[in-house]
């Protein structure tokens, strides 16, 4: 059966490795089901043989481990046992003698601990392990998009005067976690001049009349991420903000455009060509270009592969998730940002967030 | 001045350093005050001279960095100007010849791709950095302490019978936020049997009579996080209840008393030996070792130096920011852990948090 584990297997096996340690929190959620573990702490490690799997944590996980991860063999790692003491004796019993790790997750220390006990590490990226979506995975973010349209259509009846951005960081907050989610980052408010800031952090400024509204949240359900942008008019929008506006909403539709066209055909296309599309349209209206990508994969993670920027080397292909989010920003006047996420699809792309885009006049 | 700045200065220079590299989340808040970069992706450097200081980020930032940082120059990364090559004109420009950098946070890969450009880099563990905490500091951690035990009184009503889990954790978030802070971890909230699994993650399991409610959350106020564990009784604990409550508390006064007597003669004490003594009178009493370590320093971070562990070689100072928190931990049966966070101060140990801890029954 095609799980993720027997995906990382072919890898492992692809690569010529006789074992792979997994310490990244979203493959060892991905791999497990389990999504317990710290995610700024090391607390646990996967150790996947070609035929057997071990999950090394320490004491306070042991209950969590037994009742709810099936199929790992569980090592309690202890003031007697240590984690590195741990894998040296599975290296032994399973004859390991090619040992893959994820290089873009182990620190430096971390791998030189390891590295002094073991000669044949291979640094193996899992990037792409996860890039492209089985349908059960599909139908995960397909619901956490469900939710976020809810939240936007409630959101909007909180955009009101003297409101804060933090306020209303925390009513889309509330309003996600109330139906039993999470969300997948903290949201962005910006109001007016800040939306000229990408990664706005909400502040306590409050909203006045005739100014811009950036919303940019995400649900997290089941483990799996949404992420959506609208970016709406608090009063009147200048003729100067609605250029911006159909601007930035053209670029997003040409590129989605060329996704039913070219991609249609074959099947594949450049992430890199994708990312092109819009941002020459941008720049072909007197913009500066977009100071960030084009768009993201998302899955466990918010931001996974591919990626859809100029340097990209990814290639987009059927089952793979991601944004699009063409922006243009003016500093000390403000921006505006529409931001999509779409599967594709053998039939072509399919927009997975439905929030109206038409000009929001609030 | 005695400035985080200087401070790291200070450690540049007893390591013989030209120049270091920061890239954790943490230590570009302490250095910067600036939070608004991603804790989980690697969006800013800091790179700190003898005598300058840069942060090199990309676009999406520049608006905030020049508003809200200070003091630091900022180097734009782009398409044009990746991360190494900035790195390497800056390396150029101040001839620097021996560059730290922290192991423990930079990842392999980041460390392979500097050094193939770099013959000396060293690493340079920063942990203990900011385990000492200034005035300002301590202040702060209080304000985020207070917090917490205005959240403990509030959420003692919203305990009730059929509450679930999740429910009682989203009310401990929803309380902070109300504030205008933020939780530094997703609030541990355990019922019953799971008051056993020492990192619990809520449910929708609703509390029924006679359940343990397990309950250990910390705000985030101004970049500095507060951390508080309590174990109260929804109806009338059982004996066994009972003693391991006493137990746990009594495990908990003795590390009081042995940080206000040892400690008070030399203003310092081994953090292992702190933890023996909790360790040891539960273990006297006929419960297992506690699954944990008995505490572990806070600040920027939830969890840094220094480390109350039987394993620490950490010495407790003046300054220094911590928490207690023994526990018992009875699969099948339940568990209770009080923790309350202590500074050191001349004068011995002093409480931040101070919600009571006599057995509640609800």
């Amino acid at each position: 059966m095609d799980t993720p584990l027997f995906r990382l297997r072919k890898l492992v096996r692809n690569n010529k490795l006789d074992a792979v340690l997994i310490s990244s929190h979203s493959n060892i959620i991905y791999l497990t089901d389990y999504s317990g573990f710290s995610k700024e702490e090391r607390e646990a490690y996967l150790l996947i043989t070609k035929n057997k799997q071990y999950i090394l944590t320490d004491g306070r996980y042991t209950q969590a481990v037994k009742t709810l991860i099936r199929n790992f063999k569980l090592i309690e790692i202890s003031s007697k046992l240590s984690f590195e003491k741990a894998i040296k004796q599975l290296i032994k019993k399973h004859r390991i003698k090619r040992m893959g790790f994820e290089g873009n997750n182990l620190t430096f220390l971390e791998h030189k601990k390891l590295s002094s006990r073991f000669n044949d590490l291979n640094h193996f990226s899992l990037n792409n392990l996860r890039a492209i979506k089985d349908e059960k995975e599909i139908s995960e973010i397909e619901k956490a998009c469900v939710l976020s349209d809810k939240t936007f259509d409630y959101i909007l009846k909180k955009v009101k005067l003297g409101v804060s951005e933090k306020e209303v960081g925390n009513e889309i907050e509330f309003f996600i976690k109330k139906f039993g989610a999470d969300i997948s980052f903290r949201p962005i408010v910006a109001f007016g001049k800040s939306s000229a800031i990408p990664h706005h952090v909400p502040t306590n400024n409050k909203l006045t009349n005739n100014q811009t509204v950036l919303l940019d949240f995400g649900v997290k359900l089941n483990n799996y991420c949404s992420d959506m942008t609208r970016t709406i008019f608090f009063g009147k929008p200048t003729p100067e903000q609605k250029k911006m506006y159909q601007t930035v909403l053209e670029a997003q539709e040409r590129t989605i455009d060329l996704l039913n066209t070219k991609y249609s055909i074959l099947n594949t296309i450049k992430a890199s060509s994708v990312d092109k599309v819009a941002r020459d349209y941008i720049i072909s209206k007197g913009y500066k270009t977009i100071p960030h990508s084009l768009g993201h994969g998302i899955g466990i993670e918010v931001h996974e592969a591919p990626h859809l920027s100029s340097k990209s080397k990814d290639i987009l292909k059927v089952g793979m998730v991601f944004s699009i989010e063409p922006g243009i920003y003016i500093p000390e006047i403000g921006g505006v940002r529409i931001e999509d996420l779409l599967v594709l699809t053998k039939l072509g792309p399919k927009l997975l967030t439905h929030s109206p885009k038409t000009i929001i006049e609030l």
